[in-house]
């Protein structure tokens, strides 16, 4: 994994609106008779309200001396560190809801003093050894989409604080054919490899939500799912090997199928959001990229028939490869941003209310690779879930979700534009718990939302689905408290989290801890696992620089 | 995971040989044939030696105190405090080949000064709060069948130490059918919890060669694999959840699907060897009991033939749920040993010679799963392995396989009864490595057996297949240099080592690293991985009495 010689410089990373989702460019995503249906279903009265200009987002100066500057210089040359106001607003917050807030109102809760952007794992030692020794808080930053405020740039108690964008370290180092394993830096941003994939007719599987713009150290570092996690496995399962640099020393982990040897080191180092080191480099597993693909829509009855299906799926070792059960207002919300008005939709409706289905869910299965495969998995799928009571729709809501896929972050930004609160959560439970979490976390939400006097919408869908559980993705949208966003925000999200602990789920499948999740992890590994935690961060990261705040809490508790 | 009330008393765990494997009652496993087969291929000469008598084995005097004899027994019972002359040599060590050379000799290297036997997770706690505070070590003691020292009664530093034997803490706890989860007393046997699932319908799938035996705690603590783990998953990927107790605390990890909170507490816990703490209780995923079984033999012209074929089937997601191929001298032997003299053997062996496959190697793949699945699978694993030159020898070899897949160690018993050194020790490896480590391995074995002065048989096969590598497990058969046992072994298990990692292997891909592999830590995970572990470890068992000399070497080099 010698990055020495071989780095090219890779693609300029991908263009991202400093106050919101995605391409610049992107026209409103918001469908036009939407804020009607949010009106007319939940009282939520628009209020539009746009961003401030770049300009004005208001930052504390940077607070580094000109010494460490030159210094940073040193390592990454005079280019690749950056002070300027939009450097640091960009790296200012991720991608959560209570970034957006402060962001589009110009009062970021921060912003690092300046950007370092190393071009390969030696530079990030030098960088982190020199942080170390500064007493500067480092902030590892790879496509900047955390949700639970992952790069949040704190500066706990040190001096000051840097993001280090991992977006120059973003090439192939090797590829394995033989070992369906490819090695790349670890800002490789994942549509970046998965073009470079593709030519050698590979895949690695890896499609969260915010593909567009991960980059792939930051996935590994945050334990990412993507929506064909059912098939291919969360990231945790193609990580082979890897390349760490901590403040303290370096580990390799040469890519491996398998070993015993104690303790997984690679697990360790996987979720660690950046509080040990960085992942510099790491090897993947690839598969052969599907010849065949077919997504198509399937409704139940109800959210509980749907459950009882993808659980007798996996159970069979029947699963797809993309699984996504709705329940019931989820599936209502999406018929009818999908085109209530229109004829597809009001035709849709009819059929299924009369069979029965009015008030059904919607699931939307998908199968990939080779023809022979998906053929007989799809054969057997559809099966079992006829015998569960499941109606196979046809192809075309398959298709609208893969056109809609990652368009989420989209319809977010134009709601915040419209004063709507719109925010998603997630978990994950045992299948016999499945349900009563649902029931619990759904009512937890919207009864803190109306408490807060802004009854708004609760929906929910089945995303990750295991053969002993599967996950709950929960996505809320209310009127924003004009005045208290933050406030109404914090009061629903704790009472959510709560709820999911109360229940028995875990506090995140997929969007990791970050900050926001932080103060719960006692309760999701109990203290002394946090303890152990706080052994390995004092061992790998004595002076405490790296990401403070996140995974622990700034202040041990006691 | 409450135990309270629930636990009933298990079963009362099978008899063992205390100088050898197995059934004390189990006739001789070794073919009449098979020395004559060694004589003629390798020189070996048999030289008859028996094991010493129960009475005859040397002991020190136990070093407890009757103080902290009494404090012992008034945690666990009278009955659960043992210091006896069979219960110390019983588990004076394990089942690795220095193990039995020193017990049949009389000559152990040490033994617990006593056996203590808890019966639920708090009087382990208990028993480890007593010992942190009285400086004795403990050795977690579930099956007793490591192979590479994990049970080995190492002091340390501590002024006595006591085997933690887990017999009493064989129950079910809880049988969540509609979360295919059963959680269980670490101690409870395998074969227990099989016979407890089948007349559910339900099977966990771990059958490593000591199945007979293991406990599944044990099985945990030490990531093993069974020989169905390219179906089923090796045992980390069955570990849901788990309660654990330390000297410093106790960590509860509810079974879990799947969860992104942070490093993985469970996979940090999961293959620890008892140097962090004990895994008191056990959340495991299982799965339907198959309705069909088909085990077959598949020929190849050479490993290298053998080796793409496998390749293949994982690279199509084609794989059966056993794969296992012999290289040539493994095939070799395995015709002999069934029966070269009868008309079977020399017909088969006819027959392959013919068709060109007289030099040839052999794999067993086994296909479990409902009738439909299985008939569906083989036949594509089939069309492959065709394709790869792979000639179907029908069912015979498989229901061989399945016969004696526990019987190893008996056959080992069999050979040191006549002086005849028999030792496994196993790697994985990427694709592209496979076949150059496989090489290079076995010459550094024979290598150093020759120069030795005791040149024998290396022998080898691939048991565990993945989609970028898959593992190698490596037999040799040499007689023994009288006088010098233990020299003689580890100049080649040394040798063995060396060449794996020099070879780009893991030290260890399902035998765990114990006290034999412990030197090469570093080389696997590098000194800062050792010492992230290390200090995982002062803060879970500060005072170090936790199975010394596992995992990380007594005195920290430097």
């Amino acid at each position: 994994m010698d990055s020495s010689g071989s780095v090219a410089e890779p693609l300029k990373p991908p263009a991202m609106r400093w106050w919101g989702w995605g391409d610049p460019a992107h026209p409103v995503a918001l469908p036009p008779h939407a804020l009607g249906f949010l009106r007319e279903t939940a009282g939520i009265e628009p209020r539009p309200r746009a961003p401030v200009a770049l300009g004005g987002v208001r930052l504390e100066p940077s607070r580094l001396s000109d010494s460490l500057l030159e210094q940073l210089r040193a390592i990454v040359g005079v280019e690749g560190v950056r002070d300027d106001h939009e450097q640091r607003v960009v790296h200012a917050a991720g991608k959560g809801y209570p970034d957006l807030v402060r962001l589009r109102a110009g009062e970021p809760e921060g912003a690092p003093d300046a950007v370092v952007h190393p071009a390969g794992h030696d530079q990030v030692r030098a960088v982190l050894d020199l942080c170390a020794r500064s007493s500067v808080a480092v902030v590892p930053f790879g496509g900047g989409t955390s949700v639970v405020g992952g790069v949040a740039p704190l500066r706990g108690e040190h001096g000051g604080v840097l993001a280090l964008d991992m977006g120059r370290m973003g090439a192939i180092l090797a590829l394995d054919g033989e070992s369906s394993t490819v090695t790349v830096q670890a800002g490789m941003r994942a549509p970046a490899l998965e073009r470079a994939l593709a030519v050698r007719g590979l895949t690695l599987g890896h499609f969260p939500q915010s593909f567009q713009y991960v980059s792939l150290g930051g996935c590994a570092a945050t334990r990412s799912a993507g929506q064909a996690s059912t098939g291919y496995g969360a990231i945790e399962k193609m990580v082979l090997g890897m390349r760490f640099a901590s403040p303290a020393s370096e580990i390799s982990l040469p890519a491996m199928p398998a070993t015993a040897a104690g303790p997984s080191v690679r697990q360790l180092l996987v979720g660690s959001e950046g509080t040990l080191g960085v992942i510099t480099e790491l090897a993947l597993r690839v598969r052969p990229a599907p010849r065949e693909r077919i997504y198509e829509g399937i409704f139940f009855a109800d959210f509980s028939a749907g459950v009882q299906a993808l659980r007798t799926l996996a159970r069979e070792h029947a699963l797809p490869d993309v699984v996504r059960l709705s329940d019931e207002q989820e599936t209502r919300m999406s018929l009818a941003l999908a085109g209530a008005g229109g004829a597809k939709g009001r035709l849709g409706r009819a059929y299924l209310g009369v069979r029965g289905y009015g008030h059904g869910c919607l699931a939307i299965v998908g199968f990939e690779g080779t023809p022979e495969d998906v053929a007989h998995r799809r054969a057997r799928a559809v099966s079992l879930t006829r015998a569960c009571g499941g109606l196979g729709v046809g192809r075309s809501p398959g298709a609208a979700w893969l056109n809609g896929r990652f368009a989420g972050p989209y319809l977010r930004d134009d709601l915040l534009s419209q004063g709507v609160m719109v925010e998603t959560l997630e978990t994950a439970t045992q299948w016999s718990n499945l349900q009563r979490l649902h029931r619990e976390v759904g009512r937890a939400i919207a009864h803190e939302l109306a408490a807060c006097g802004t009854p708004g919408l609760v929906m929910c869908h089945v995303s990750h689905v295991y053969e002993t559980g599967a996950s709950l993705y929960f996505t809320f949208i209310a009127g924003q408290s004009e005045g208290d966003e933050l406030g109404q925000w914090r009061t629903v999200k704790d009472a959510a989290c709560r709820a999911i602990l109360d229940g028995g789920g875990t506090i995140t499948h997929h969007h990791a801890i970050g900050r926001d999740h932080a103060r719960w992890m006692s309760r999701e590994v109990g203290s002394a696992g946090v303890d152990a935690l706080r052994a390995l961060k004092s061992e790998l990261d004595p002076t405490g620089i790296m990401n403070p705040g996140k995974l622990f809490e700034l202040s041990p508790p006691g």
